[in-house]
């Protein structure tokens, strides 16, 4: 699927992967392609046919933020909400059902950074930068950067990055454990969409549902509630399809074949 | 001490070793042994002659994850709440007062990751596979694993270990900071062991019981309220016996012979 | 400006430098000098002249902490309270509204540590060694350090920092993040000072401010919340002085020229 909009989807064993196809403004988000990408996440979260979701960027920046007329937009004095102005929550993909991965094929930097940072698992190419940008620009930690750099790479280096706003390179972001896996530039969106195939393939969905809640909100909870759940989420999950039909699969080889999730409702 | 329940405890210069005695069985966890597990390390936090906790598994692995009779226990329509079944909470190793050093000779998957996890500090035989297994088996982020992993290595390193459940190697384990120290198989025991015997001759129960909660406590407090709580403390350790046997002793060289923990009355 | 109290100051190009300067006595902080230093970091907070600060040791020290009159002192049982004793709240290098780079120059142990560790980046001397110090004396994880190193280095690492009191060299402060920039000894100062430097130059005064409390702050804030909050000070920072000279500079060469923060009347 394409459209004018900045972004273009594709679907395969599982796997919808979103393009950013802006590669002469280095991907630069616009209003109405944020939107659409944010949009198509919501339509990848509803779809049965799709248990994992891949993002990427075509050409040599995955993105560079956003584009000066969004900037312009959220300044006037009119400004509408963020929300409103997206018709979606902004921090929407850590919201998704489905495993978010980033196929982060080239430079980072703002908005981009931080989409790169909602995502669930990040692969990163070797020649990749990658800039928080905002301090050099008179901005903040937008988009809770401020909030989930710490969560993901520890207070100092996130307080390293978010000040300066210097560039680091691949090697630098998987020491610190903002790239999970680093790989060639050619390599990075084949090997995330390999990566998704697997999820898709060997995982439950209900399961990564699950645990992506758990992550997430489990940032926000105190130890003795978050063991407390996971223990009721537990019997839940002993009695549920998904693990009775792991259980008859045992010791066979293939994948067990769990059921895809429903249509999301509430989306 | 040793049991059929297959755990075998041993206690040497203050430190408790338990270890998980069933390696036919990769020392996968039925309700007995697991149960047996947590009334071992509640006596070891008991006793006055104990100051350290290691435990380790015998054979190839660490401890391979709940024997299918607990599974098909916890899934039934009768089973007993968690706790009950144990005798003691889930996440008794992160309310012990003394520390517990895991010396994880071999594989863990699932409920011994987990216990792996709940120790204080990790030694890691070179040769040994980590693995969350849950999402493979349509289960989810179990014993609190979605809380603490994140806590441990960062969100996405967390989110890519619970999503895949792909195995990881020791080399990744240390990089990531799951391990903390890691050693070739035969030296894993030992060298957790020669830790613990560092902690129990040169650092105060005392202080290594309330350092414990302040961590794991920690989590879930506030920065300046925490701040505020370690000033307290201070105080109150700067007029105790610990303090005042230290500093009659510096610049000596030898133990300073801190004073036991008494029994624990509320265990 | 040079005192006897331990602490000496300098300033040019927008960098305050704060010296210890008892290396005789390992830069080791009787009462004077922890309130000279901390009246020091105020005055620096406050003065529209800086805008970064930079710490660092004379001699072979960073600071070996708490001289002993001083722990004395507290110890008493008309002890002062330490806030009133100092004259500022605890933890108020992590209140500054500036940067705070530490040159950790040499060893760093109990409350020296806690310094470095209260410093937003840190770089550190190669043959430098750190060690928490605490539950060797019969001491807590004093001013926050129990609170901290979870969010700086994981839980597995702090706890082993913190229970062990082992000593950790430079490599292995770097591989824990718990430094984020090791060098020879002589390049320490002169190089977290060309850090300070290029965060004067380049960065909004503002912006650093504001997400330095984003940061701190956001460690006690549940996402959805911290998120929100980014959303609203985002369309603020649009609408400053700062982003619109930011805009009016893209693509010329050289800085911006924020303008700096007002005396900061709450100090």
């Amino acid at each position: 699927m394409t459209g004018s909009t900045g972004i273009r989807t594709s679907t395969g064993d599982g796997v919808r992967t979103v393009h950013f196809t802006r590669p002469e403004q280095r991907n630069a988000m616009d209003g109405a392609m944020f939107t659409a990408y944010y949009t198509a996440l919501a339509e990848a979260d509803d779809d049965p046919e799709v248990r994992a979701i891949v993002v990427t960027g075509d050409g040599d920046w995955f993105c560079s933020g956003a584009a000066p007329d969004t900037l312009h937009l959220l300044a006037g004095d009119d400004a509408p909400d963020l929300e409103t102005a997206l018709g979606h929550p902004p921090h929407l993909p850590m919201a998704l059902r489905k495993p978010l991965i980033a196929a982060v094929n080239g430079g980072a930097a703002g908005l981009g950074l931080a989409q790169a940072l909602f995502a669930d698992v990040r692969f990163l190419a070797e020649g990749a930068r990658l800039s928080t940008a905002f301090s050099r620009l008179g901005l903040i930690g937008e988009y809770g950067t401020a909030w989930l750099l710490p969560r993901l790479v520890g207070v100092g280096a996130a307080m390293d990055l978010l000040l300066s706003a210097r560039k680091i390179d691949a090697a630098e972001a998987a020491a610190l454990g903002l790239a999970q896996h680093v790989l060639p530039r050619a390599e990075v969106l084949p090997a995330a969409q390999e990566y998704a195939r697997g999820l898709a393939a060997h995982c439950s969905p209900r399961s990564m549902a699950i645990i992506k809640q758990q992550v997430w909100r489990g940032l926000d909870l105190d130890g003795p509630r978050a063991v407390a759940e996971s223990v009721r989420l537990m019997g839940e999950s002993l009695r549920a399809p998904d693990f009775q039909a792991a259980v008859q699969r045992l010791g066979q080889r293939g994948p067990v074949g769990f059921p895809p999730l429903p249509p999301n409702r509430s989306a």
